[in-house]
């Protein structure tokens, strides 16, 4: 039976359903393949993915997940090649990007807390909200993708621009709460925003340009080192750059980078573009600038 | 006692909390004002808004909130004057771009199911989704606000562009739940986004660039006449454009509006900028266009 991808909660297959194997997943609807983790396709996006123990890089949470793409594995499941934007890997950026709801299931050979002891469950509906090459230890480049279930608490904290820190920091604040959590960091947030708009009267470092609305001009507030796990870059102004919509997309999506001297690169190319505008209040923290180019450049 | 602004959840002031003055919410931190609807300033953004029947243009289905700006009227509670760019108004359009919560108070004046039958009671975080004029039938403009509580379906719904329409749809085609109608709605609007991306190769039908991301070239797909309440615009490609996140963003926020023979137009200044670009196979609704253009232009 051919499989119809649909997005979102499945009629008759509520969150906490189970299945025995990837063959009921997928004549249920909520998969379409038998193998591979991701379902979806460069041109559709992705419906849902299989969390199953395939790739070490995996990080599961709950309601937080560091998933790693498809790709360059050989039948031992062990990294002989670079993953590439390709099948799934494509599919699930577009669902980013889109902000397409991709349903997660988890399956028993997971190894994590929160895996069945037996076959598959689906649980729910997760958004991806980054994506980014990580090199690991023996040297080839996987595609991870941070997805937070909708509606939880890493969903909230992750709305629009505003990111989480790892939630285990709290632990060394004493018993705080999550949600009082949520309020500090919001807080402290606000305060980054201003003082970079302010630097920059919301024109962009990259281009210049300052989007013109009749509340006034108008910026974006990237941060050049991801908020939250695992990057775990700091809420500060030294790790935030004031951008333009669009250069701000190009600059979380990879297309460009920074050289330590600033200057801005086309990824794709490895062409110099320009040099970053730079107010003299503001330090730019190096490392920051080096971790985000280790995702995005070949080198 | 000075107001301290916080965003989000206030510790100790648990969703449901009641309270029987302004001056107790204002003392618990939970909104700035004894009289004002909305908590916020232009540079700040509104961390809190009440709901408490000052005025009949606003609507409250509980998860989702028609909200009306904050001036014009005189002490008789009558529309005297045009709202602004001010204040609060201001304040929650900055919230809208920022991704603010907003605490949602409501008070027992206001005619509507959720209100409390006395005192004030706080209902939880609320995201702004979308603002717009509106020309009363006196002649009047006042500004609008979408609200939607965060984590509700109306909130899954208005992730990234997903957009709804008014869940009352739904009693038209029988007996659907809440969850496949967003299944439905969801379909339909891969097959709009799809179409007008091909048609115009992901470039901006006004700046005519498409950003070119490792993935392939990037656009967004704007609506003209919003979706959902209280616009109800259709998602049919009748409806839509394709657009740069800059340009997007400086027509969803009406700096930018279309005329009958689809020029561009700067709604500060009513220049004529350039012409759309518009694809043979794209044929746009004029009504959508003009309901955009009254919410925007002055005439």
């Amino acid at each position: 039976m051919a499989y119809t991808r649909t997005f979102g909660q499945i009629p008759g297959h509520p969150e906490g359903s189970t299945y025995r194997t990837r063959e009921e997943l997928r004549m249920a609807g909520l998969h379409a393949h038998n193998q591979a983790g991701i379902s979806g396709t460069p041109r559709d996006g992705a419906d849902a993915i299989v969390l199953n123990g395939g790739y070490p890089d995996d990080h599961d949470e709950g309601d937080l997940i560091i998933y790693t793409g498809q790709g360059g594995q050989n039948g031992r499941k062990e990294q002989i090649a670079d993953q590439r934007y390709e099948k799934g890997n494509a599919g699930l950026v577009l669902s980013q990007y889109e902000g397409f709801p991709v349903r997660v299931i988890r399956g028993h050979e997971e190894e994590s807390l929160h895996a069945p002891l037996t076959g598959y469950r689906y649980d729910g509906l997760y958004r991806v909200v980054r994506h980014w090459f990580k090199k690991r230890a023996d040297g080839y480049r996987v595609l991870q993708f941070r997805m937070v279930k909708i509606g939880s608490m890493y969903d909230i904290q992750d709305l629009g621009d505003l990111e989480s820190d790892e939630y285990s920091d709290s632990s060394t604040t004493g018993p705080v709460s999550r949600i009082e959590s949520v309020v500090a960091r919001l807080a402290r947030k606000a305060s980054v925003v201003r003082n970079i708009k302010d630097w920059y009267e919301n024109r962009c470092q990259i281009c210049r340009e300052a989007i013109q609305l009749p509340t006034g001009p108008a910026s974006q507030v990237a941060h050049i080192q991801g908020l939250g796990v695992p990057h775990n870059g700091p809420d500060h102004e030294s790790n935030a750059l004031c951008l333009c919509p669009n250069d701000h997309l190009r600059f979380d999506y990879g297309a460009i980078y920074l050289t330590d001297d600033l200057k801005v690169v086309e990824a794709a190319t490895g062409t110099v573009m320009c040099h970053l505008y730079v107010d003299r209040r503001h330090a730019i923290g190096l490392d920051y600038v080096r971790q985000h180019r280790s995702y995005w450049s070949q080198e």
